[in-house]
C-alpha cells in the first residue's frame, strides 16, 4: 500500500528557520504557576526548593543543548542563549524551542520528588512550561536582554519581599498591602522593611536579589584584560557560514567537558563578561586547572 | 530602579498567530526515541506499554486543553488537531506547541513509573519530545492528514512485525533480516509472516494495526444520516469571527464534561467522521446517555 | 576571481512561500493619491479618467498573469485574486506582490497619456503603489473580502458624492460639508443628495456605485443551474498536489485565449458567482460563441 | 449599511515587520529582460543607455525614500539598502520592498523615453521588475553582501565582453561563443580579449566593471581618520529603540538636502566605507562647502 496519495500534505509544512548570525534567546515560562504555587503550598515571597529545582532543570538543560551558551533564570522563567554561530536543527524555531522547553519539563518533573520529597505530584496539577524564541542581532541587546531580566528580577523581588512582610509579619490583608505599597518607589520599600521588619534588603540571599546564571565555567581571565570593545564585537568575528561542521562538532565536545555552574551575580554590568570572554565569542575557553 | 532602559528589548519579538480558519495540526515526535527504547529494554516490534503510556499522556493533553478535536498516535507521535475556530492563546504558534510539548512530556514522565514500575527513569537518559504546528486550510486536507499518519502506522508496522519475526523467531541478524525484506510488497510480508511463523497479520492487535485515536465521546450518529457533502463543509460553517467570546467559552465547558476516549479504530474511511459529526464541526454534540 | 567567498550571505534570504490551499489576495493602494489627485486635478467626487486608467492598468495585469482569476477595483486600490490551486513563482509572497506592483504600475504610467493627455506627468510626482498579500482559507471567506471591498466602494462613494455636492453645489467649506454629514447615515444622504441638489443616488453610474471586477469571460452559466453549495466547495475539490504541470499550463493556455472584461456589477449577491462557475472553480469555462 | 458583517476579513491580515536593528537590503530584478533587450534591441554586451535609466530610476528611489543609505545597481538588478535604524513603514516588509519596486518602475518607465527616444514603449512588453527584502544582522555582513553583487559584476562582465567580442568581432556563432569559453579562468579571457581584438579589458568603461553606487554625499573624510575598528562597529552604536520620532524626522530632512550622485568605484575595500562614514553610522555627514 503506497502512501504517496496523502504525502502531499507535507507541502503544508513551513520552513521556520532564525535569521543566521542572530543571537537566539528561548524564555521559556512556568504556565498558571500562581495556582500551583498555592497547590503546592510554596513558601512566600520565595520558596528556596522551587528555585533550586527550577536551576536542576536548567542545568540539566544546559548539558543536554552544548550549543547553549549562557541561561538566566528567575521566579518561574528562564531564559536560554544560543550563539549567532550556533546550527543546531539548522537554527529551525520550533524545534529548538520546544526541545529546551520539553527537556525543561521532563528533568523538573523527574526530580520533583527529590527537591519537594514531602509533596508528591497530583497528575491533574502538573507543572508545566511554555517557551518562545527572540532574535537579537548583536550583543550589545543580547546584553540589554539579559540586564532587562535581572532589573526586573531586582524590582520584582523587593516588591515581594516587602509584600509579604506586610502579609505574613505586619498581619495586612493582601488587599491592604497592595494598597500600602502603591506608588511607593525602591527606597521606600527599603525604609518599610528596615523599619517595620528590621530587615537589611541588601542581605536577603543573592538567589533572590540576582536570579541564577548558569553557564559552563572555563578559566576567568584577570578583570582588566579585556577592552570594553571586545564585549560587543567578539560575536561577529567569524560568521557561521566559515565555521565548517568539523569546527562546530569539535566545540561542542570542548563544551561537554566544561563544568556547568550556577552563580546568582550580578550581569549587567561589564564585569561579568570581560572575564568570561568565551560568553560572548562562543569559543570555549580553557578547562579551569585543578 | 526603572527598567525603561532596557525595555526597547521586547520589541525584537515578532508575532507568530496562525492564519485564522484553517485546521491546526501539533505533531510530537520523541527525541531519540530508538536510542530510548534500547536504554529502557522496549519490546520489539511494539511495547505494548510504552504505547500505553503515549495514550495515557496524550489523554492527559486533550483534558488540559478542550480546545483539541481529536488527536491520533503511532509509535513514539502524536498529533493533536485544533478546530479553525479554535482562539486559543490568539492562535500564536509557540504558544499552541509548547503548550502541548510540556503538558505531553510532564505527564507522560510523571506516569512512567506506573507503566514501567521496574524501570526507574534515569535523570541522564530522560524521555523528551520535540513539536510543530502546521496549517490545513479545510477539512478534505485535515482528513488526508490523519489518513497519511494511519497509513503510515500500517506500513510501518507489518515491516516491523515482519522485522522482529525474522529476527526474534527466525533467529536472522537484523542485517539479514533488512535484506529479506528489501523490495517486498504488503502481500510478501503477509506471507512470510503466515508461512513462516504461522502469524495472520489481520488478528494482531487494533493498537498496533490502526494507531490510537484520542477524542472527547458524544452520542454516535446513526451511520446513515449525515451526508458526505457534511465531511468536508462543515467546518467552514461558522467564522470565528462570528463567534463570540462568551459563545465559545460555553463550548469549552461543554467538552471538559466529554468523556475522553482512546480507540484503535479506522480513520481513512467516511464512516468513522460521519458518526462523529462533532469532530469536524466543532461543536460539541449530545452527551451520550447513561 | 571567485565569488564563494561572499557566496554565504544568500543564507539570509528566507522562503516566504504562502500556505498552499488558499485564496491569495494581493491588494495594492495608490501612495499618496490623495496629494497625487490634487497635482493632477482629478474630478470630485469621482474622475472618471482616472479609473478607466486604473481599469486599464488591471487589465493588463489579468492578461500578464494568467493565473489571475480576478480582480476587484475601486478609487485607487486594487485586489487581485489567485485561486487555491496556483502555483506561480511557488506561491512567493513577495515575488507575486512585487510582480503585480510593478505590471500595474509600469501599464498605469505608460498609458498615462492616453486618459490624460493634456496633462504631462511630473517626474517629481509620479503614480506609484504599495501592496500586500493575504491568504483566505475558503471560498466563503474570499467571498466576504469582495463584499467587503465593495461595500466599503458603496459606503465611501455615497459619502463622497453628498460631500461633494455640498462643497462644489451647495457652496459650503469642506469643514462645514464634514460637519453637516457627521452623524448621518445612508437615508440621510439620500435625501440631502435628493431634496437638495435633486440627485437620486441610484442614477449615478454603475462604476462610482458597484466599483469595477476584472475578469476572464466564458460561456454565462444558466441562472439556476448551479446549487448554492457549489458557490463554496469548488474550491476544495481537487487539491494543487494533484494538478501536474502539464495540466496547470494547459489551464493557463486557455486562460490567456479567454477575454478579459471590465464589469460594474454587484458581486456580493449569489446570482453573480453562480453564473461565472469557473471563478470559484478555478477552472476555465467554456470560450463564448461568437 | 455597516460593514460590520464583513469586516472580520481583516483578521487575515497577517504582520511582517522585520527584525529591529538588522541591515534591510531590498533587491530588485527586471522580469525578463533578456527578452526584453532583444525586443529594444539592447546593445551587447551592454547598453549605455539601459544603464543610465536603470540608474536615473535608481536616483529618484533614493530621493523619494530619504531612508535609503546606498544602492548598488548592475546590469538589470538593484539593491537598495535601509539602515538597521530605519523605522519607515514600522519596518513592514511588503511595504518597503513594494514601494520601491513601484517607484523604481515608474520612474523608469517615465523616463524611457529620455533615454530611447527612438524606441516607443509597447504596451504588450512593458519594463517590470520584482523584488524582495533580506535582513543583515551587522555591517560586515552588508558589505560581504555588496561586495558579493561588485564581485558578480566583475565575472559577469568579463565573460560577456569576452563572449560578445567572439561573437560580433570574431564571427562566431552564440553556441561556439559558449564552448569556447567553457572552463576558462578570468586570466584565459583577458588573455583572448588582448590577444585577438585587441581589447585591454582594464581600459573597459568603469561602470561596465565596477557597477554603479548611489548615495547621498556629505564632505568626504580624510583617508586615514577613520579606524578600522568603525567599519564594522558604528551601526550597532544607538539602538533605534533610543532614537526620538524626532530625530528621526530631522536626520530625514537633513538627508533630503544631501546630493544623490552616481559613481562607479570599489565598494569592496575599505577605503569606500572609510572616507564615507555617513553610510554605516546612518547618521548624516557635513554638506560639502560650495
Amino acid at each position: 500500500m503506497a502512501n504517496s496519495k496523502y504525502e502531499y500534505v507535507r507541502l503544508f509544512e513551513q520552513p521556520d528557520n532564525l535569521l543566521p548570525e542572530t543571537w537566539i534567546v528561548v524564555r521559556i515560562d512556568g504556565r498558571g504557576f500562581h495556582k500551583l504555587s498555592d497547590k503546592y503550598k510554596f513558601e512566600k515571597p520565595n520558596d528556596r526548593r522551587a528555585l533550586d529545582l527550577m536551576n536542576a532543570a536548567a542545568v540539566s538543560v544546559m548539558k543536554d543543548l552544548p550549543d547553549l551558551i549562557i541561561a538566566y533564570g528567575v521566579s518561574d522563567e528562564y531564559s536560554f542563549v544560543f550563539h549567532p554561530n550556533c546550527q543546531l536543527f539548522e537554527r529551525r524555531s520550533a524545534k529548538l524551542v520546544t526541545t529546551i522547553v520539553s527537556t525543561f519539563t521532563a528533568s523538573y518533573v523527574c526530580q520533583w520528588p527529590i527537591f519537594f520529597p514531602d509533596k508528591p505530584l497530583d497528575l491533574s496539577s502538573l507543572p508545566t512550561f511554555d517557551g518562545r524564541a527572540v532574535q537579537y542581532p548583536n550583543a550589545k541587546i543580547l546584553r540589554d536582554y539579559m540586564s532587562w531580566r535581572q532589573v526586573d528580577c531586582h524590582i520584582n523581588n523587593l516588591y515581594n519581599t516587602t509584600f509579604w512582610s506586610l502579609v505574613l509579619k505586619g498581619g495586612m490583608s493582601n488587599v491592604e498591602a497592595e494598597k500600602e505599597l502603591q506608588g511607593t518607589v525602591s527606597s521606600d520599600k527599603n525604609e518599610i522593611l528596615f523599619s517595620r521588619f528590621g530587615i537589611n534588603y541588601n542581605n536577603e540571599a543573592e538567589i533572590y536579589k540576582k536570579g541564577s546564571v548558569v553557564y559552563r565555567q572555563y578559566q576567568l581571565e584577570d578583570q582588566f584584560s579585556a577592552t570594553t570593545a571586545s564585549l560587543t564585537q567578539a560575536a561577529e568575528s567569524q560568521p557561521s557560514g566559515e565555521l565548517s561542521k568539523t569546527q562546530q562538532e569539535k566545540m561542542r565536545k570542548l563544551r561537554r567537558k566544561a563544568q556547568v555552574v550556577v552563580e546568582h551575580v550580578d550581569i549587567i554590568k561589564d564585569d561579568f563578561w570581560q572575564r568570561r570572554p568565551w560568553l560572548l565569542s562562543g569559543k570555549p575557553g580553557r578547562l579551569p586547572v585543578e
